[in-house]
């Protein structure tokens, strides 16, 4: 019997991943990582019990360790699977800071998780989404959160657009490598603030869209994820009706 | 009684403006541009036997007669009619050839359609595109089709880049303009050869995944125009599985 | 006896066009062009009266004829000369306008002179530098001037924008024939106000370095014509120190 | 009596980075840096027995430890010294691999130095690039080295491009930052082999134009140098005439 192919999704917090991972979880049984289980614990409860499956793996995928760990606990509870779907959407701290100010670690922050998190969890995904190559009704895809600053680096966002440009570059070089294999591989400009819990009290004097819809970034991922091999798009920016850019 | 909104496809030939027409007639009637109406009658006929509406006017996008001429026939056929998508779909004939032995005609061939008649179309559809701001349920949508020219200018291309980096900035200064005002523009960057009859020569000994699928650039308009006001994307990418970029 | 090589710039005015025509006279007898002979006369005067050599002549680079008739002075005057160098600088009128209340007009206002003017310029200058190809000291260049809206396409500047854009493809693509050929071909960003009689009033309150000098842009050039063979800097940006980017 | 100022150079082998020290050596007292001293020796010979002034200090710009020995050692050696200019033009190594078979260290070993590194060199010579904005004759520049996976990240090559990608971004934070304070920051796209004793191989059936001379490249880099505080590029690229781009 062949396993049903599963999504992964890698920075599940209250916004875009959330979204995300319910968006997926229409489809396919979904894993949820993120270093904090408060991040995806009620969204696995709300997920099995509106029909879903979902799991949650307390994971830190800047750690090969515990990345490793992670596949295990996947293959543990899905055998030798296929993944029709990764989502990278994991996003180090960061500080906005001068740069004579900014320590090492502030400055390698960013870097931890989304560049070197990022090559971590391609390398352990990318696997069991060529599994699905030859099966899968949509091309197996990888997709990677990217932000203003994967394409803009301004004053004061050195350990940011650094990490964040060095992102962009990494899903363009797997997406060039893994296309002629069937893997479709996207990164996406997230460019403005994700009306989510966090950002309430932001732009507050402004309409509602004046913030991106975290849902409408998981429907733009969807979209994506249908693309057929003879159509796949490697990029696409995201902003809101008001935004300045 | 409101006027069903329309959509308005210029450039329909048998490749991507024929799919682009079909897809957005599932939802809308369709206007369909093109000089020459043997690039129109029979998918008229066809979406007008299938269910759906579809007129087609015989127009040259690069004369402000002609678009005006076309703007009347929408508004005797459609009365003062909202329109939920406008796709610019038109191309100029270019030639590829060495700089020196380029005649100005030649050099602006491009430009008459892909920057003239793009310019000539958005002043036309905006007004049309404007009035489905308030009732529409997706964000009323313009799509410019640009190709791996748009972004790259190489060699004996001078002409046909040249137009397409324009069109380019064009759907950027529009979407800059006019998405404060609710209406969604974004340009595609078309980065491979599309199968339609005039290519089935091309790529032979290669799979059916080294071209792109005309129905697929439909599907991701069609996607382009269902997103929500709080998430707008203003450029994809789109190339087919096996494409060196 | 071969003649000297000359140096040709087309949009001579108070700025850049008469800095570079002071920085390339130290080297080669120049060539002015303009449309109103008030842009060039006491420049040329100017030159030929401290050691230089000059000449102006009254050209619309936008007419085929007009450059015609600008190469065949330059022929009556210099004979069967190579060209070590020549500068595109000329830029048409531009409107900042809401794209529905801009004319036809308005939008190819730019376009006349910065895609099509570049191009017949282009035209008319390759054949003179490429005969300075073997004898010359530094390769033969030429050299386009850009501006923020080469890069940057914002809201209301569609027909600027789109015409700028349009010659950093051409100047690209030009670039891309010409480099084997030993022509070298450069595109320059000027991004920022420069310091002008005409823009004597802007940023008054701010101190000199937020505008660019013109002299700055002119020693630049010169460097990008210093250039080896073996080192071609096909695009650069300029800006003042106090520029916001 | 105030120090004369200094250049440092970090990055110092065979190539660019001898090349860009024997000309700013010209003008200014040395610093080379490199891990392995056999990279510095003979050039702090040759330039000190010819009439410049040299010093070569062991450093590991990755390493913050070495980074403060090798600016004490400075201090040691010059005073409190202003630096005129400074350029970062270490490399890491890079694999050219497939995503599934490099290792971690293999991904990282470029980050380490041209994204850690080049941070690290930042902070410790911005201070004394600062301190020489009033009174220097130009105003002091900081140029990093980027390559063509700076702007291009082509299969087999995340781990270089990412970091490349990333050191891009890091120039272009640092150069908003810190212009208004006066500092030049520059970034070079190297596009191209350069032409040093490790790629003599290389192109071996090519005239000499199909590789980068390095001392071009150290000319470009003092035209850097030279611009006023009215005229900053930020960016250049540089290419031989024979590459194809």
């Amino acid at each position: 019997m062949v396993s049903k192919a599963i999504a992964i999704v890698a920075g599940v917090g209250p916004g875009t991943g959330a979204s995300v991972a319910r968006r997926f979880a229409k489809a396919y049984p979904v894993v949820l990582l993120a270093r904090n289980p408060d991040n995806y614990e009620s969204l696995v409860k709300e997920i099995n019990s509106s029909g879903g499956k979902a799991i949650g793996i307390s994971t830190d995928v800047s750690s090969p360790d515990s990345i490793k760990n992670a596949m295990s606990q996947v293959n543990k509870e899905f055998g030798d699977v296929p993944a029709a779907a990764a989502i990278f959407n994991a996003s180090g701290r960061f500080a906005r800071k001068p740069l004579l100010e900014m320590t090492l670690d502030e400055f390698q922050g960013g870097h931890e998780v989304s560049v070197k998190g990022a090559f971590l969890f391609s390398q352990a995904v990318l696997p069991l989404l060529l599994k699905h190559v030859p099966s899968g009704e949509h091309p197996p895809t990888l997709i990677f959160t990217g932000a203003t600053a994967s394409v803009k680096a301004n004053a004061l966002m050195s350990g940011f657009a650094s990490a964040k440009f060095a992102l962009r570059a990494l899903s363009t070089s797997i997406a060039k490598e893994f296309a002629p294999k069937g893997v479709h591989v996207a990164h996406a400009v997230i460019d403005g603030v994700i009306d989510i819990p966090r950002t309430k009290e932001w732009l507050k004097d402004q309409p509602p869209e004046a913030k991106i819809e975290a849902d409408g970034i998981a429907e733009a991922y969807w979209n994506l994820h249908q693309q057929s091999k003879r159509c796949f798009t490697n990029e696409i920016d995201i902003r809101p009706m008001m935004e300045k850019w």
